[in-house]
């Protein structure tokens, strides 16, 4: 008898009931509030301790970045991991990071009622994905996959009462200097796929009314902020064609940025590109003043990186145009710029089938969002599976997934680690 | 002998040294600090009694408003009002209000040393003209004008050190509740005139290449805050179709508003009107989100009002358009409507007169900021007399008049002074 056939059929009821208790333990009236590094948090991750401890008589352990592992050993070495992150925004949905830790304690228990599985299995709940208090996302997915430097990105952060990142993370066991060590323990790990289940965030699958969807891999981002700077005079003294309004100048250029979205992008989720402008800060920032410089934030995000650079070289031109056409100067400061993560095509393939099996169809599409499976990428075979998001919002307690489309989610995700093990293990 | 003929011709030295020495004394590396209320305020009105009670040897009054008037009787109690204001902004100008002030001490010692005028003389320093620090400008000269409600519109505000206005009223001699008194206290005096010199706070007589400018009046005011709601939504997660970006309709807005003053400008500075948003204010405010509400303010201006009332209309109806186009819902919030106020003709015939004796030509236009001029219009012949701006910026320790520019412009004042005085000392 193989290891496949003694499992039973893929059942997403007592994942649901876990969200359920883990949401009703770790929110309150505005939402989820487990935010990394926290007493909720903690509280969060000691359910998750307990429920592991108490359905699979397993431990939790917890790597240099304070990252969260539960493995389950299996015939070979060899490793499939699986995760995603328990940490939330505050007040945050009860679903964003936790359903693929809590889907992935149902895969455990799937595979450790079937007896030794052929591979090992690690369940993996990365600690602060969000970055929520510190503003560093991804934080120890990062450190895992090697590409955290501690010491550069994160020794100086302090949060808005004060605290800094070290001393928080003191508080949780860890030390800043040997958060690095957090990458060859995973890698001694012997790792060979990773999967994560995940909220879509966005409206695309229920524009498209589909269920669940296969995630092609994460855009790249650039982002940027934008400074235009004309002159502040008063509102009343100053004729139009004698002002250099430097609000304007950004008005025009976030509009133009709408355009160059819109030109940029194709009809498929795949070729779909944003820009988006989401902080403005106008100076003097008076009634009666033109504004004399105002700052902007453009973040542009693409799977293809060649349209990428296109955009980012027209958002360029869009502002030399628009601070030419206001009397205004303009200059760039950059933010953040992240290339395209595409995910592996023999996993896309599996999962595909996963998806089609549990929900009829298996759309593609990017994630727009980073996730951390976007820096398992360089280091082994990684894919993700996406629940519709209805309504398309995230990061609110209104973030929400249909029970039925969970439930078919949930499924698709559990045949995936299945089929993921078989996978590696038939791999020499 | 007449008065008349026993003035000398009017100069300008001993106001430009008094302007240069009572910068000295108020003002520091940021520029003027004579925020109304507080301690360098009080130490230029120290300066402007000692210099009264110098040169002339008069005694400052204060009225129950604390504006300061110093009186030089006539032969008649009908008097001639004029001045301005002292305070400042926090790093305001040289000559911001203060001009008016000045000059009109050596209108004082040009009719005082003739002997007794015909009629009598009131220069005025109005208080809190500016409204720095609490917000409410025109305060002194609207409650000489009966137009301010001090229970209603002051009894509440707080500064951003926590101190109440009635209390720094109090520190100042002032009691809230007796400010309407200013009122009578002024009528009671016979006024038949107002006359105020100030600098431009604005480009367009240098545009004009013009020294000195007769003010017609002060134009009309439609303040407004504006507000578009549509859905904060994850910037990499939602396609552009999909998005009620309220930033973006705001943007739409504020660009359409120029068009609107655009449309309604004629060519002269008479008919020209502006349109101007100075605040804007975007919700949640991150990079990483489509702007879910975002509120901005639009200030419209025009010296008729028949146009500013179109304007409105016309703003009214681009935003509901703006707001269409994006998905948004738009709300409107009254900040401040204000009538234009139009300056006396018989007024403007003498002062373009001696506009045009000082400085060669006498350009007419209006004034888009309020001064305390306006306060006057409804209770006695008013009017204004604007010194170049250049460069045309306020409200900054950059702020500057040409010292050959400035001195046709106190020349051309002292000569209005000269005339209104023999102008209603032959009126009935």
């Amino acid at each position: 008898m193989t290891h496949r056939t003694s499992l039973p059929e893929p059942a997403s009821e007592r994942v649901i009931a876990d969200l359920r208790a883990l949401a009703a333990r770790t929110s309150n009236e505005r939402g989820a509030q487990r935010v990394a590094w926290g007493p909720v948090w903690r509280e969060a991750r000691a359910w998750f301790a307990e429920t592991v401890k108490r359905d699979l008589g397993l431990d939790v352990q917890t790597d240099p970045a304070g990252n969260n592992w539960v493995t389950l050993p299996g015939a070979s070495k060899k490793s499939v991991v699986f995760g995603s992150h328990i940490d939330s925004v505050p007040g945050g949905g009860w679903l964003d990071g936790v359903l693929g830790v809590v889907a992935g304690i149902e895969a455990l228990r799937r595979h450790a009622a079937a007896g030794t599985p052929p591979v090992t299995l690690h369940l993996v709940d990365w600690a602060d994905e969000e970055g929520a208090r510190y503003g560093r996302s991804l934080q120890g997915s990062a450190a895992s996959a090697g590409t955290l430097d501690p010491e550069k990105e994160l020794a100086h952060l302090v949060d808005r009462a004060g605290v800094k990142l070290p001393d928080a993370l003191r508080e949780n066991g860890i030390e800043l200097a040997r958060m690095v060590d957090a990458h060859p323990w995973m890698m001694s790990r012997d790792p060979r796929a990773y999967l994560e289940l995940h909220i879509e965030q966005g409206p695309v699958l229920e524009a498209m009314k589909k269920p669940v969807g296969v995630v092609l891999g994460t855009m790249g981002v650039e982002r940027n902020m934008v400074r235009f700077e004309g002159q502040a005079v008063h509102a009343g003294a100053t004729p139009i064609p004698l002002r250099k309004d430097a609000f304007l100048a950004a008005a025009e250029f976030a509009l133009a940025c709408r355009e160059i979205a819109k030109k940029h992008s194709g009809r498929t989720p795949r070729t779909r590109v944003v820009a988006t402008c989401g902080v403005v800060k106008v100076e003097p920032g008076f009634v009666t003043a033109v504004s004399g410089a105002t700052e902007i934030s453009l973040d542009l995000r693409a799977f293809d990186a060649d349209v990428l650079a296109k955009m980012q070289k027209a958002a360029v031109r869009a502002a030399a145009k628009a601070a030419k056409a206001n009397g205004c100067r303009v200059s760039w400061s950059p933010l953040l710029s992240i290339a395209p993560r595409h995910f592996d095509e023999s996993l896309l393939a599996l999962t595909t089938e996963c998806v089609r099996e549990a929900a009829g169809s298996a759309p593609l599409l990017p994630s727009g969002p980073l996730h951390d499976a976007a820096e398992m990428v360089p280091l082994m075979p990684t894919v993700m599976i996406f629940a519709q998001s209805s309504p398309g919002i995230s990061h609110t307690r209104f973030e929400d997934t249909p029970i039925p489309h969970l439930d078919k989610s949930i499924r698709a995700f559990l045949r995936l680690v299945e089929r993921t093990v078989e996978k590696v293990a038939a791999e020499p």
